[in-house]
């Protein structure tokens, strides 16, 4: 492992020009006012899960086009009052798993909603268990080129739609504050993060670890793996398709999210990630909108803080909420 | 380089048993039907490639469900009479390209119609142009595990319908001649090849070339790369569902179209694939109904014959014809 | 990936010869006996840890030589009555990490003693905190051949005992029952699992998943990895080495103390492991004296079951204490 | 994959000063005159490839030395009048394969005559046919210092005026257009290009695809991979060689080349591309002296344009001659 | 490092039946008859290597075809008659280094004369100074299928009587014993020094380290690595050539040169070697005539017992010669 | 290979501020006072090595701490007079080996004492046999973070007294010339060797090859392979403790020693060096106080100059002895 990106004081101040599109704010307000015809539908049965300080439902509701998304609630069995709420989002290729997997958030007296992401589940950990009925067109395999073709078939428009309908999920629940619901994620799932503290204006807090989904034209150009790079290959085979491409991605790019996200935040960066690389983290952080710190981590991979950066997630929202 | 699996004597006699779904036969012959209920609404339109010794025209078709399956149909300009035809199926990953690719088949005198991959085409080449509107559930990247959680829904139930109505195009299409409808694909589309000899009665022969899709249990027990270790991941994620996955792919293995497949057959192996074992190979071969016949290389892997080969089923396949 | 040792049907009936040396018993005997005449001296305080549920304490106790050894102590703060306990080891070049990481156990009822490793965890995760003064000797690094020239300085002569004492120090701390001491952990946590349940004659269950130390001579022949391989490359160097090193390592083999093991236990294998292939496992479970029991995951290398197979640990656990 | 050279603006205007010898155009002056004092004894023999709509030959001529170099030619059964020819030569390790592997410019109206490489033809397809006499000297495995001690002996001299004399022999065969002889080739088939174009003062076009063979002195210094970095690894082990190797190269460089070639060009170059990095290809693109213009293929490795980039050149061509 | 050929006990009975052509004795009878009508010219001048325990001269030779072949010859300075000798032969790639580079026969009391491999020496070390003035025809790079259509033209005729002829310039030097030559050398020296054994009657001991070049059939079904692998590829691309090859193979298996020699023997064999995979040098050993013994080193790659085999080499020679 | 550092024209200018802690001298003066406590007790005794030229002794002394540590003494045994001295210290993870592996010192007229590396000497070569009985603490695998928390702790401490006191014992052995003790080694070797030149006053000369262990910080940042990368894998782990263990570093770095070091001296670099990148070289040798010279190897990896840079430093120092 070896630093390949800006140096930490190029870092700092970086803050590129990232393409917007003038109609974004259009393009979202029209798909999440068309998830809102559909009822959210939410349900939640108690699991089996062997845990006597938590209790685990099995929840879902409906996300983008009224499709049936999943998710854990896990709520510490000695709470009283309505907890505040944290919504988690996966990395990539990861599902929800069996339910019990994230104790952490439950334990320190929140309610966790663990969000399962839509078609995938099915590269780590232990699986997910959402489907995803719509057309990925002829995409390079992953998630990353399904129906890149078109903003409106873009596979992230779902994701990300489902994302908001979560919060929406978390604030109808009984027990549960609806005025102190923070997201979370690492990867994929902070780059959902990212995404969600700018479509959602009243957030409490926004913890984006390592996100993934941002800068998609410096990323292409850096990183030499997946998953960014399932978008170099697309384009090495469909040769004449750049253009509308970085079209489609400009409306889920990050960077776009993070300059219209308010809620108070606490990224966190590993300067020797190979997969998110740094510069492309910093140019979301340098654009965010609400209060805003960051933990950097100087010789992580995209591991980046591990179990280290969920302990300073817990007492800094502690103390947020305190 | 160099050989893992049984030895040129084993495989020559390796007969394994192979699981059959007692429903085999009407589970296809229902999902024909069912495709058939569609007009297959053939459309051809000519193109502009910059060729003057053959003809290509852009091809389409109702596939399963009734989507739209793309196919470039390439003809010798000098031809007179009905020509004999070859329908060719892709590699993983592959699409139709751009129309010229493969110029062979035409140069020979014969009519060659390649068909897409639904979904695929965009992991090398020129890339592919059909969609497929249909849940992959929560997979593994790429497409063999896709909708793997019932027949019904598996990826390949619409490939291989799509090929059997590719064959019926070939057969629809004015200058064609359908009793002499031959059918070709090298791994992926070799698999393709099996199935469509086993569901279509009258070819007039098939040749699979280092076919993929055969004794997948077989397979994920010794193959140490994609696209069968799609599998293995996968069930390394769903620890649970090992007996459901493989009743599902018992119902496209193509061992069982080789039991049923009547056409004359040429098919090749090459004795150090890492991706397509040959003992694979040699189960659906060793099964195969009808004439058979096999080219064998001996020091390749999944490259096999290459060129080689294209010229060795010229050949052989004039002569059948003369 | 894929399989690469011995069949299921073999595997189950597998029970190879392994050197035991005539005074194994006389050498463990003497090794507790003379870490008894150190004072245990269990020190344990409480953590600042932000979590509500459960409670945290930094224990330590001494160890081998009287060494100072870390451990986490968490406990339901639910609990009442004496707690079943659960002490865990853990994997090759893992530390304990930061207080909280694992709070499975407590979640479920018991009290749960993680134990560092002495000289790792610097490998991955957040951190080991325990050191080692020792003489390693002109080992590989790594900790498989330090003192490996003699079974008096081997390195997990150490460990193990280290072990012993750790379930000595559960067994010595208040609200922890006495009685109800199981051991578990995975990989190099699996071999200390099996070589305490084989020095400690009345542990209440013991748990080794995807177990390492265990048939080192045939693992030394296939296995192509760290750790195994860190002997294989000391005797590449030290060529004459092989019989001692062999020797020394008769003394710390898992079947060896399986043959002695009396605990109920449930084991984990996994079938594509390349690191501790299941013969290997095999070879001490085969030879497990106690009731015995196995989870066999089909499709997965060193993961294993992950947090399935804890959940299963922890369901089968309940019911035997039930 | 990731970009890893200079960026597009930086390559659009890169002109870096390349080592010329004083003596190139009479080095290249006497070695064509060397070889002419041979007479070039054009064979052709019509081969048995099974194609009807395309006619095969093989031909052979005398090349460096007089050497024996073999070669195909195709052409469309249904050409009337004297024929455009494309010359073209072979990438790297291979050879000119079993005849008919290459049909698309017959096919688009061209003679095409393909050259083996002398020497080459074992590393990937099916094969060359041409030996090469010559005394390689204590050289690096492959081709790239096979007497490199002095331009009298380096490997390429051979080469190269085999290329031209495959122009001679073009403009010789009846029914070929001599005045309108085009060349073309990728990667090392794209640095003859270049060098035939710099030799041959009245080719009709040049179409140099990702080429090899320029700018040697920056492409030791950042090409990781093979063929380049054969002279790297001769001179870790032929310490003192450098400064008469690169005395050797200046006589081959295709940047010494661009500079003399007058013929229009169509180049292309991927910005990704590891194995001839695109700095080292706009070395010789911004100095060609022709009328020139460069297809960019922008998330691209060394397989370039591919099948598209063929496309392209036919248009391109058949505009030109139009 | 994993075990991956036969059993020691299966290597230790291993007797294969390798083809031999009938002329076979025959063949070498007319190439060194042929060789031995140029005279062999032998030149030795002093270099200015800065040693002055030894001293070091250049020596050269009338090889195959008359071609110069070089050598350094080290004798101890404190020499008191005819010394005997050790002639050493180069591993794959390598050349004679520069002057010094073995000090160890010389200090041990031998005259040491270190033959270059013609047109190797520019893979490792610090190189090679003689060429190979032939047709390698269309070779695969590398020396491993250089001429090898025909046992005529196939590099290693040349080779193996350079060899040869190096043992009788050994013994036309002045002050070295003509009666005690002996040969050894690693990998490609240990089979050079088996043709050498097989070739010459009366030489006083062959000492091969894990030889390379014996038998070839199955080198190339069983390593994955080169230099056998050269030959794998070049029959992947030459695929009819399979025949032709295994013929001219046949003439220079170290398994034919072994059933033929009669000096004492010490093989050097690694249990773990993927180059040389340990059955093709058992194959060798167990058919050698001659007295013979073998070092095993059972946790080794190819690198053998090292310097502890040059030591056991010494020792061994040195009790024969007392 | 590629150059993948700064420029050669940037590299001979490079000087960085490298941080060095106040008390750098009293440290170390008060860690060779520390040493100097106990005895050297010079041990030496004659081997059995079959070797006639030289004469091989095995030797050890107390090195910090009192330790053991041991050293082969090879002399000529033509020898007449006080014999100048070269000690040499060896790379990362090798030892001392077999008696006899380096003779190119005393064929040269030179006593030649071979250090083992206190721990290490199963990584490659014949072994090494000295042993470091002190706590490594919780160290990843490997030497570079053994001790890391602390100077006072830390591996290199004792290694760099070891060189010191091996040093001394030359000076004390009869039949050497104190007066002309230089010091060198490769890689780590190198590394020792500058700490050596930084902490004895008087040494004849000083040659570092390749020389590991200079700037630390800038190492880390840039160089993706062992052994340096051991230090970034430990501060991933341990994430809050990059102050303390660049702290300690800087009382070991070779930039720090260059500036105390007055013995003439011959650097070796090599441009392409991945392992112990130029620019950390030339931090140190931009730094070094005496007369100093560098051989710069433009094409090599981190073998650098091989053999041929004995042959060099052999000529240099005999020359400067003259």
């Amino acid at each position: 492992m070896a630093r390949a990106d800006l140096s930490p004081e190029e870092l700092a101040v970086y803050r590129p020009t990232v393409a917007e599109p003038e109609d974004f704010d259009a393009f979202w307000a029209d798909t999440l006012a068309e998830a809102r015809t559909h009822d959210l539908d939410v349900r939640a049965t108690p699991t089996a899960a062997p845990f006597e300080a938590v209790s685990i439902q099995d929840v879902s509701f409906a996300g983008f086009g009224g499709d049936r998304v999943n998710a854990w609630l896990t709520t510490p069995v000695a709470a009283t009052g309505d907890l505040p709420v944290v919504v988690e989002f996966l990395g990539y290729g990861g599902g929800r798993e069996l339910p019990g997997v994230h104790l952490h958030w439950a334990n320190a007296g929140f309610a966790h909603l663990l969000m399962d992401t839509r078609g995938q589940g099915s590269a780590w950990g232990t699986g997910g268990h959402t489907g995803d009925p719509h057309d990925y067109g002829a995409h390079h395999p992953g998630f990353m080129t399904a129906g890149i073709a078109d903003p409106a078939t873009y596979y992230y428009r779902r994701v990300f739609t489902d994302a908001v309908r979560a919060v929406e999920t978390a604030r109808s629940l009984p027990g549960l504050d609806a005025t102190r619901v923070s997201v979370t994620g690492g990867s994929q799932g902070g780059g959902i993060t990212l995404a969600t503290a700018g479509l959602v204006p009243d957030l409490f807090a926004a913890m984006p670890d390592v996100p993934f989904l941002c800068h998609f034209r410096r990323a292409v150009d850096i990183a030499d793996t997946n998953p960014y790079s399932e978008i170099t290959r697309y384009l090495a085979i469909h040769r004449g398709a750049e253009q509308q491409a970085f079209r489609t991605l400009s409306y889920f790019d990050g960077v776009n999210f993070a300059k219209r996200a308010k809620a108070t935040t606490l990224f966190s960066v590993a300067l020797m990630d190979k997969i998110c690389p740094p510069s492309t983290v910093y140019a979301a952080y340098n654009a965010y909108q609400g209060d805003r710190s960051i933990e950097v981590y100087g010789f992580n991979d995209h591991e980046g803080g591990g179990f280290g950066q969920k302990l300073r997630q817990i007492t800094w929202l502690k103390s947020l909420l305190a």
